[in-house]
C-alpha cells in the first residue's frame, strides 16, 4: 500500500504502535503540538553504562486547570521542562519558490514552530535549521532567508544555535526544530477540556485562507465588493507573515486557569478535533461569535458556497485556542487584551464525548461541525484543500 | 552567484555573518558538532515580558584539558547542560531509495547524529524525525524505517519523543534532532587541541569509503587480491550500519583529560581541518600508524592510485578522534579498550598554527596531508568523491 492511500493520521498511528511509549524524562511524547521533556529524570550523563531510570510521572490531563488537583503540583511543579518541535517548509507543498520573497520564508518557517511552542504556554529559546538546498539556488536566496530568521528570531528572544545543509536534487526544503521551555505546571497540552469549557480564540479566523484563495483565483477578488482592497492586503499579510501567539500563549500558561490549547495550523475543525480526541470531549460552536471579518465571509461564500468555510476549515491561521471553565474565561480574554492589544473570543462550549460536534448558525439552525483537517497525503479531504 | 558556485563552507560564512553570535544560555553556538546549551541563564519562562538575560559564560577553548585552569569548573561545572545537533537522509544525495533497506536507513540517520552527540563527550536522551514523504512512498518502508530507528535508539537509550510528516514531490528527505546531555566540564569541542597534544582515534579508518567504493564499482574487489571477502562484507556493513562510538566518547568526556574532540564523518583530512581551525594548530600524522586494514589500503590504491586515500579522505567512518597530553594517551586508549573492546590508535602529534598538516609516510618521505573534506555543493573536492 502506498501513503497516498492510507493518509497521514493512519500513517502517524502505524509509525506510534512501532514505537514505544513514554520513557524516562518525557512528559509528553508523540501526540502533542510539543514534546515536554524532563531532565530531572535521575541520567548518569557520563557514564559509559547508565542505568536506565524509571519512567518520569506523566503530566496528568488535568495539569494546568486545577491546581489543587494537579498530581505533579507537590513534586517538581516549578521545574522548568523543555518544549521540542519541529516544522518544515517543503517546496512545491508549502510554498513556490517563484512566488516566494525567501525573507517571508525564514519569518514562517520559524513562524509556525514559535506558535506550537506558544500553543503549551512555553517560551522559545533555541532553534537549528537544517536546509535541503538544490546546488543552483541563487545566494541571494539563502541571505534573504536567513535575515528573515534574525528578524523573526530577534522579535521573541530566540537564539539561532546550529544546523545542517545539504544539497537537494528537487525541492529545496527549510526544516526547523525549535527548543523552549516552560514551568512544568504552567504546560498547556490538547488534554485537559472538560465537559462545560468554554472555547477561546485568540485574533481573527480564516484570514490566511483568504489570502491563499485569492493568490490561487485572483478572480476571486472582483467576485466580491468593491472596498475590500484593504482586507485583501490584510489577508495576504496573514498568509505570508502569520504571527505566532508567544506573548498570548505565555499569558494562559501563567494564569493557570486554562484547561488544554492548541494552535490553529490545520482549521478550527480540524484542530478541534485533536483536542476532542485527547480530552475525549466533543463541542459546540456558536457562528455568530466567531471572530470572522465580513470580508472574509464574502470571499468565502464566493470561493466555497459557505461563508463560514475558512473561518471553521481553512489553515494556516496559527491563532491559539484554548478552554476553560465558565468563570475564567471573561478575565482570561480581558487580561491577555490588556498586555498584548490581542482580541480573545468565546466562541462556543465543550461537550462531552459522544455528543456531536455542532455548530449553532445565526439562524438557530444546529448543523454539524464537519470538519477533518489538513491530511499532507490525501487526495481529498473533509476540510481546507491546497 | 549560485550556490554550487559559492560552495557549502563559504555559504555557512555567509549565514554565520547574518545571524548574531552567542547569546543568553548559548555556550557553543554554530562551528561545533554540536549546540551547548544552558537552562541556568536566568529566563521568566512564563513572563509575558522576559528580561533579557546577560550572556552566559562561553565554554572555553581548554574546557576540558586541564581542571585546574578550567574557567567554568568554580561556577556550574558540575550543571548538565544540553547539546542539540540534526543532520539529514536525502534521496539522490545520501542514498539510493532502490538500494537502500529502509531498517539500515532508519538505523543510519540516528547513528550519524549520535556520532556528534558522542563527539562532545555527551549522553544522547531525544530525537525528533521530520519526514518528506512523496505520496507513491510504499508504507512498509515507513515501517521499515522506524523499526530501524526503534532498534537504534534502543540501543543507546533515546526516546524518539516526535516529529512532522510532509509530503514531497521528490526526493524523500529523513531530517533527525538530537538532544543529549553532559555534564558541562566534561564538554568536548573542536577547540582546545594544542600544540605537543597526542592524536588518538577509535577503530579503524576507510572502511565506509572501501564499501562506497565496492557499491559504485562492482569490478573493484575482481581487481584486489582473493580471500578479501570477508573484509568487503565489513566494508559494507561499515556502509551501511555506521557505528557510532557513544559509549566511547561517553568514557574520554568523563576522563577530563582530552583537550578536544570530533567524530569523522567528512574523512580524517577534511575533519582534522575543522580541529586546526577552531583549535588554532596544526598536525602530523604518520601513516605507518594508521589503523587501516591492508584489504582497505590494495582497494583504496586500486581505486584511487593511493593507499591512504580512504583512510585519510574517505567520509562516513564515524569513528572519534580526539586530542590529549602526551602522558595522558595510553591510559585513555586503554581505559577505553577494557570498557569498550573498541581499539584506540595513536596516530600523531599536534603542531603549531603555521605548520604544514603532514603526513610521514612508512619511507620517511613527508608530505602534505592534503584534504579539504566533503563539500555538498563542490563540483570536485580535495577529498572523497560520492
Amino acid at each position: 500500500m502506498k501513503i497516498g492511500d492510507l493518509g497521514e493520521f493512519a500513517l502517524i498511528e502505524k509509525i506510534k504502535a512501532i514505537l514505544p511509549s513514554g520513557g524516562p524524562g518525557v512528559l509528553v511524547g508523540i501526540g502533542d503540538d510539543v514534546a515536554v521533556l524532563s531532565m530531572a529524570a535521575p541520567q548518569a550523563a557520563a557514564s559509559a553504562t547508565p542505568a536506565p531510570a524509571g519512567p518520569a510521572a506523566p503530566v496528568p490531563a488535568t495539569a494546568n486547570a486545577d491546581p489543587a488537583a494537579n498530581a505533579v503540583a507537590g513534586a517538581g511543579a516549578d521545574e522548568t521542562v523543555w518544549l521540542a518541535t519541529c516544522d518544515v517548509q517543503v517546496e512545491g507543498s508549502h510554498f513556490l519558490r517563484s512566488a516566494i520573497d525567501p525573507r517571508d520564508l525564514g519569518h514562517k518557517v520559524l513562524a509556525v514552530n514559535l506558535s506550537d511552542v506558544a500553543s503549551a504556554g512555553g517560551k522559545p529559546r533555541f532553534a537549528l535549521v537544517s536546509l535541503g538546498l538544490p546546488k543552483d539556488l541563487e545566494v541571494a536566496f539563502v541571505e534573504g532567508l536567513y535575515e528573515g530568521l534574525r528578524e523573526e528570531a530577534g522579535r521573541f528572544g530566540v537564539e539561532i544555535v546550529g544546523g545542517n545543509i545539504s544539497s537537494v536534487r528537487h525541492g529545496l526544503f527549510i526544516d526547523l526544530f525549535l527548543l523552549g521551555e516552560a514551568k512544568k505546571s504552567e504546560v498547556l497540552l490538547r488534554s485537559g477540556a472538560r465537559p462545560g469549557d468554554r472555547i477561546l480564540v485568540t485574533g481573527s479566523l480564516g484570514d490566511a485562507a483568504a489570502g491563499v484563495a485569492l493568490l490561487l483565483d485572483p478572480g476571486l477578488g472582483a467576485a466580491t465588493n468593491t472596498g475590500y482592497e484593504d482586507y485583501y492586503l490584510r489577508a495576504a499579510r496573514r498568509r505570508d507573515r502569520p504571527e505566532p501567539r508567544v506573548r498570548e500563549g505565555l499569558i494562559i500558561g501563567a494564569a493557570k486557569k486554562a484547561s488544554a490549547m492548541i494552535d490553529l495550523s490545520d482549521g478550527l475543525s480540524g484542530d478541534l478535533g485533536h483536542i476532542f480526541e485527547r480530552s475525549g470531549v466533543s463541542a459546540r460552536i456558536v457562528a455568530a461569535d466567531l471572530p470572522v471579518a465580513r470580508e472574509n465571509r464574502a470571499l468565502s461564500l464566493a470561493a466555497k458556497g459557505d461563508e463560514w468555510h475558512f473561518a471553521l476549515h481553512g489553515g494556516e491561521d496559527y491563532e491559539l485556542l484554548f478552554t476553560c471553565p465558565p468563570d475564567s474565561a471573561a478575565m482570561l480574554a480581558a487580561s491577555i487584551r490588556e498586555a498584548t492589544g490581542t482580541l480573545v473570543t468565546d466562541i462556543g462550549a465543550i461537550t462531552k464525548a459522544g455528543e456531536p460536534a455542532q455548530l449553532v448558525l445565526p439562524d438557530g439552525r444546529i448543523i454539524g461541525l464537519g470538519g477533518g483537517g489538513w491530511d499532507h497525503f490525501a487526495r481529498t479531504t473533509g476540510g481546507e484543500k491546497r
